[in-house]
């Protein structure tokens, strides 16, 4: 039985657990708030990989968590990874009562923490703010319920609809707040996904810039501490050797047809060679969402041009687009938002508009397709 | 010097203005409020054309309005239209101080109201909630200030800014909502303005439904009772005689290339018939637009295709962009929002986005060109 009282606690936890959403990667960013006699003890968040948990962070913070309730917004874990087992350290603190918003969503392990809780006398709940608690790490519930994390969009445009002249010329669309906006997106995931040709056009570095990012400095650097994956598409291997994409800055994942061999230049570099099967629609890009879920990927930006974003989307495999509309209109001209061959209003792409608001001069829509 | 309270009253009678918003034109819709000893006496808004000012309608509310004040949005009139002039019904009330918050944007009669009203002894002020009242009636500033109209386009969109399929099939993209809100922007208007090529394609009568405005019904009946004038671009006649614009449920103008004569069974109809010089871009707008300002054409609503929409736009005659943006994407093959032939970004049409909301399941963003 949740009161007020535990809902005002969960939701202070959900609050610390998004103070990790641009650090914690790979690990889902939990909060975890500690409270006796109805004051708060100790709180505590994810801290970057390796670094504590947010249940320890918390302990530590109350020094003695004697008979105190624990809320935590993901249920604790069980199992030795680069830390000791949270369940453990709560139960060795004397904690008494443990409120969790949700259980671990990978079905293998999930309630072995709640069980181990049980199992040293704890009195466990579970399921309390639980919609909301999913929706702080909806990358990482999808890639342990579905075994591929959330892949999301984000494009630039027009109010026409247009996101580069046919030319081609099309940098700068958006305002300095949208580009922040961006790079926290960056920050927020584990992987960026373009195409060669937006490597070919941009020679864009796919990096999380602590400087760029508007947030506090220690924050900053925290967030562009771990870079996310660049993973290319780029089928023919035409990803010249010095592109600032394989300059060792984060690491690079260069997904090619199975049938080319990259080059002895390309292979000098750092970064990662995928080959893969290439269809009629090219290369397999089912495949290569697996294997970014098999590299932990939980949130995964789709930063490319209209064909690489079209294909995705006609494939059935965006879960979310992020569509930054300038205040202009580039006219009938201009390259398309997503290359999406459609005939007839029957085949039309239905969205549920989860968002319209104002990033500076600009607008951001956040779609899911239908 | 206008307190505190001048100011409430005031926001009061821009309330009032609006009621007749739909029903007023070609008058501006104008509000008043009566107050004595710090109470409202009487309130009044222009009733439609021919009947009572919103002054006279105030006055006949308070019956006796002895040593009141008048908040008005507009300047009361001096002269005797379709009834008589409202500073003197004003005066022989016994009306003792008058707020007005604008002067008549007419340069040539602006002011002779408030003149009349010195003249009889009442306190003047003029000014307050100026821009308010402005925006209140924009169509009727700008025509008595410029010469022309406001004109606004209103277009309807997919989230990637296609209209219609390569086909042309494109009906029912907006909502009931977006819908409704439309047929008050038609109520708003003096003229809707299409081209041929919307005529041939969908048969449109572009009259206002009362049924289709939610609204109250004796409001919607007053809105529907005059119905805008329909204006047609056919430079080559190709409107067929039993189209609904010349069924004669509303007034209709044809514009056409003066080197043509409609037909007699055009001529058998009730439209009137505006020849205009075609030049290597069309029709000659603007004096299409001069036309209808002679025809008291405060607000004009562009409902057409993306050409002649684009030609407004690239000529510099649309003062607003209404588009109506429904949760779909159409795809690259669709049809554009406007022709508009840019090459370069320096070409791009800066907007100021004024408003985005949610219209039912739409969005409708409101937008003024750069």
């Amino acid at each position: 039985m949740s009161t007020e009282f535990d809902t005002r606690m969960m939701a202070r936890a959900l609050t610390l657990a998004r103070r990790g959403q641009y650090s914690a990667k790979p690990n889902p960013h939990v909060g975890c708030v500690l409270v006796r006699d109805g004051e708060i003890i100790g709180e505590g968040y994810t801290q970057p990989a390796g670094g504590n948990h947010a249940e320890v962070q918390a302990l530590q913070a109350a020094g003695d968590a004697r008979g105190a309730t624990a809320y935590v917004t993901l249920e604790p874990c069980s199992h030795v990874g680069k830390t000791g087992p949270c369940a453990d350290a709560l139960a060795a603190a004397g904690v008494t009562r443990v409120v969790a918003a949700m259980q671990d969503p990978n079905p293998i392990v999930g309630g072995n923490g709640f069980e181990k809780l049980r199992a040293a006398g704890i009195a466990v709940e579970c399921g309390l703010l639980e919609a909301e608690a999913e929706r702080v790490i909806p990358g990482f519930v999808s890639r342990m319920r579905h075994g591929r994390g959330r892949v999301r969009a984000k494009l630039a445009m027009s109010v026409d609809g247009r996101t580069a002249m046919a030319s081609g010329e099309s940098q700068w669309i958006t305002g300095p707040d949208a580009r922040t906006d961006v790079q926290r997106l960056r920050a927020m995931s584990c992987a960026i996904l373009t195409g060669v040709g937006t490597v070919l056009d941009d020679d864009c570095s796919l990096t999380v810039r602590a400087e760029e990012l508007g947030l506090p400095a220690q924050e900053a650097a925290l967030a562009a501490q771990r870079q996310p994956l660049r993973v290319v598409m780029d089928s023919r291997l035409r990803t010249p050797a010095d592109a600032k994409v394989l300059d060792g800055s984060a690491p690079t994942l260069v997904c090619h047809d199975a049938a080319i061999t990259p080059s002895p230049a390309l292979q000098a570099t750092s970064a990662e060679w995928l080959p893969l099967e290439r269809g009629r629609q090219g290369l397999d890009l089912s495949t290569m969402l697996d294997q970014l879920s098999t590299r932990q990927c939980n949130e995964i930006l789709v930063e490319s041009g209209p064909h690489l974003a079209g294909a995705m989307l006609q494939a059935g495999l965006l879960d979310e687009l992020i569509i930054y509309m300038a205040p202009t209109l580039m006219g009938s001209n201009a390259m398309p938002l997503l290359q999406l061959p459609l005939d007839r209003m029957a085949q039309k792409v239905p969205l549920l508009i989860e968002d319209i608001r104002a990033v500076g001069r600009d607008w951001r829509i956040t779609a899911v397709p239908g």
